[in-house]
């Protein structure tokens, strides 16, 4: 067991969610590499020193370059707006240092392609914080895909829907300007992570990508609230997604229901510690969705209770990403998803924008090396 | 009070459960008009006269002709094949009979427009048997929408989804072949049905229709296990729809969800007492999606029971079918959906059909009448 | 296939869905007697003859004795209030006719009892009216723990809650007098029934029974609002229930839980047609409750629909016990729940009612016959 | 921001609970004591060595009394077995060190009592780790009762439910030894500890505890296997209780439901972001439970996450203990439940006990400073 000095850049919404991680993850995995929360950075040294403070930092910076020269930050979570994640990515790797960037990568698909070239040139460990599928539920629906367990996949439907633009009269802000703050550039890349995830690769889709409300108090709106897309799926399943920020009454609508020839899984992150299973099996009398709550067998889940049912949260995802982002580290191996695989997300993407603008089927471009 | 004789060709699944309502529902509505089960139609004297005993009716014939054409047959639920609807019902229409006809309609769009002319024509009163949008819970959804209860709709998700061909090991049977039967044909008019009557007329559309199991044990199957569409309403609204008889684990997932500015309605047939509307009113802290269970505040459920959350079922949605029609005749006005409102359903299917044959963007012709 | 003549006592809530279900379970079940709705008697010869037309009876009368004395009415079915049941019964049974009568029986134990002497000395076929037991989810569970799927049973909790009168100021009505018309007499009855029929006899018990409102405008209230039992079955397993009419929120609240030592199952009325079965076998990981749809496996449901899923109601379970009534009239044999049956339900209310004015076990008797 | 250094008794299940929710307390709700790791003990310096690396303390030690000593050690977390419980808390209030232990407090009603005197002659703040009522919605709930919002409550169940000891072949474990380990001294407390903090003090009551499966392969089980109660509130509701841990199916089976005269409420733990809110308001047509998902409007979400409907788990509510305690220790206000609100919940306990033995109804005492 050894120590490893962490920096993470922004304090924000995923900087504390980082840094609680960080705090937390060495006494529940009983992780190799045990965290120390060397630097924090953000926009300016006052703000960085309330973050400090209120983390648990050695220090402090106004000044990200800082933080990534510093000699005693070997490891460094971006959780920046995505106009940053390129230079700092790209400062980082330059310095040999693995870097755990909050998704979707870059704020354009030429940027991701840059941070994918970046990170692999540099051979440092790498990956994109894509927290949801790291529930101890969406880990072992993937098991079970993978293991076949609901035999042939045929359907995916995906969502993330929330509603938090739902309301017309909610005023503009900075979410409601720029392509990567809309919803496809914010909701959408979770559940299509979790899609490449549990199905495999997108090889063609058609989307419609909708802003409702273009008009808010305070300004236009220039970026999308809804959007959906139906694709194929490279072993030739079907799939439906949904994306919005308009979804009245959904809070938490990362969703997936996927049926196979022998059975079927569906999951919701409202209620994350169930997931559903059907099985096509037994007598026909007794078949039906069961509802398995998360426990020591699942992925993940014993670290943080011994008892089943009694459940993991959002915070928790992050530090299992944490983990993982730390083994990478120890172990010289990328974990998943790497920045090649967010690249294939950003991918999925940038080819439904393209879809709906020309109202036509596009192909996504796959990766040879994926 | 006054009776009427009623004739019903096809004894089979819909031809049962319409007799069994002409039966309960002059006791369960106390309607003016009081069904007397004249006469049953088959495709053999034999299998007619089997019906006749079971389901109590007068006379049975094996010539749906003679029904038709018999003096004391006052009216016509046609609930065969849907090769013969246009037939019967252009003999009836010729007599002045009114029809009631089940989904969806005629064996094709011009058979189906047809059907319509000669309804027309004859100003008896006609309808097409959509079932399930009968149900309390469904009639008070469209109350709400209507009401503007849940705002601008701005998002609908629907979908008929069952699960009796996920087995692709299950045979090749009447149901895998011609486009009537397919998923398409069979199962979705349902839920466009439901859409047209929630959201309004669909404009545009894209689909992707396919048989996924296209040979199964006794031969090759020619019609579709599956499909989804995007579509735009006349509104304005993005819909999103999905059709499978290849669901596994769905047995009755006749299911939408309706996003509107200041509400969302959501609904499963498969727990069809109840509604779940979520209101965006009242403190933030306790809105939620809330779980009504239908009863006599609601549209038709008062007649089969005062106790609310007591529950109606499958039968019951016909018998309050049965009260359309008889009401119908007795005013001589047609009640929703008129064959019309099916012609209506039935477009939007050819033009699903159209779309995924060249996978393009599809006009709906709307109904300048409608 | 023969017809048979049948009398109803009583055209309200009771009556009218004995009616329904007499004109519909012919053609649903392809019952060998079919019903004709002979006469129907009420208070008074208007409401009677309002019943009649209504209903679809061919006679109406304002006096239950001729209704019983006519040589028509074959068989008889009692939806009085209860302080009737007792004279009917025995004229019925003194005339050798069948009678099905509404629950409780008797309006006091010496009423019950005396109905089941009645009934016995007829020979003639007798059953109490117990329908939502009936519902094929519930008949589904008493198989299951019948045959041993769940192991051996531990634990019941029953309850039968709604909230007609949960709000204090609903004014006093008939519901609110006599003990008849309290929750033990009127609700618990149901689900004491269910412990009965899913469990076994009842042992012992103690219970707490209380009037909450003792007031309401229009005045006193002299019957009970709510209880609860705690109590021990004849098998050893530990048992407690339930009942309120002041149950908030509540609207069919006939549930329960069992617990076996190699599985569980729950129901809940307010979802009639789903099942929730748990299994301790298969791996760990995927274990859960699962939610089974009733459908054409389970019993009595195939011939109210084909389609697992599309649902039963509560009209349905009516037409399930008219179909059990007219089978004992046919074979000759009674069927559960006989009068007999009945009689231990009363037995424990009636200990329950003790146990609660003395605030002690009381033992229940059981029938050795039984 | 000052640190405060914390010794931790025990490094097991609790323990290591315990060791996360410090390490992460300060950065999730920026607290003005700052924890620091500074010891842990255990049964023997081994373990105490590998607690000591594996959850990140300084130091490690065999000897409790040591810990307790310690100048270093400011504050005392105690996560023994209950046996020394009582010891470990009169050393450490004998040197003014505040304490949080593990529920239930004492081994014995007499332990107990012994540990509120120390308690409150020592002055220091003290609490008991009841983890469960921290949920944000089970805060939510307290609030909503105490604040009149489903009016006047007439009506409570709860339960506690597990299934760790349903399967009868599972081995006998110091688990099957010992009142204290038993249904009623592990998993009850939780229970009525909500009870009493939801609707107030217990005045009577009548249990049955029983030990189902009295052999177990490896020996005999002298605790209980599930336990009920019957009881009535100071302010006249009535309430029912269940404990197991034998409910095969059930993982988390902490819930509740409570009726009052103008709402009612539902909670599980098995889904604990949700909370059940039903309000007799509104159209009647509209009334039903909302799902209500907890978020930032709802006590002790925010510092977990901004976003609603995003959940948080187990370890999150030990995070919450964590920071009322380091509050107290802050305002040298001891939070509740303090000693002597684990002393009320014993009472409960202990008046059950006695009621099975005698099968009577019991008073239960309560505390006049309460």
């Amino acid at each position: 067991m050894s120590e490893i000095g962490i920096g993470i850049v922004g304090g924000g919404y995923m900087g504390k969610a980082h840094s609680v991680a960080m705090a937390a993850v060495g006494a529940v995995f009983d992780t190799g590499l045990r965290p120390r929360l060397e630097m924090i950075a953000a926009s300016s040294e006052d703000s960085a020193e309330r973050y400090r403070r209120s983390f648990g930092f050695r220090r402090g910076t106004g000044d990200w370059r800082q933080l990534v020269d510093d000699p005693d930050v070997q490891a460094i979570v971006i959780a920046t707006p995505q106009a940053l994640h390129r230079d700092i990515t790209e400062a980082a790797f330059a310095r040999g240092k693995p870097v755990m960037c909050e998704k979707p990568m870059g704020a354009s698909l030429a940027d991701s392609e840059a941070m994918v070239a970046a990170a692999e040139a540099s051979g440092a460990a790498n990956m994109v914080a894509y927290n949801y599928i790291r529930t101890p539920a969406s880990q072992f629906a993937r098991d079970l895909i993978a293991d076949g367990e609901i035999g042939t996949v045929t359907w995916f439907r995906g969502e993330h829907t929330e509603d938090f633009y739902a309301d017309p009269s909610a005023p503009a802000s900075w979410r409601t300007s720029g392509e990567a703050n809309g919803t496809m550039g914010d909701l959408a890349p979770h559940m299509i992570n979790a899609a490449l995830a549990l199905i495999g690769p997108v090889t063609s889709l058609i989307a419609e990508v909708e802003t409702v409300h273009s008009e808010r108090p305070g300004g236009k709106v220039d970026n999308d609230d809804q959007a959906q897309i139906m694709c194929r799926f490279a072993n030739g399943a079907m799939g439906q997604m949904h994306f919005s920020r308009i979804a009245t009454g959904r809070k938490m609508g990362y969703a997936y229901e996927v049926h196979g020839t022998r059975g079927a899984i569906r999951f919701d992150q409202e209620d994350q510690n169930a997931l559903w299973l059907y099985r096509a099996d037994g007598p026909e009398a007794e078949r039906g969705f069961r509802k398995i709550l998360t426990g020591p067998e699942h992925p993940d889940y014993l670290p943080f209770c011994q008892g089943p049912g009694h459940g993991t949260g959002y915070q928790d995802q992050i530090i299992i990403e944490a983990r993982d982002f730390l083994r990478a580290i120890e172990t010289g191996e990328s974990v998943w998803p790497t920045f090649r695989d967010g690249l294939a997300v950003n991918r999925v993407v940038h080819a439904a924008m393209t879809s709906s603008r020309g109202k036509c089927w596009q192909d996504v471009p796959t990766d040879p090396s994926n």
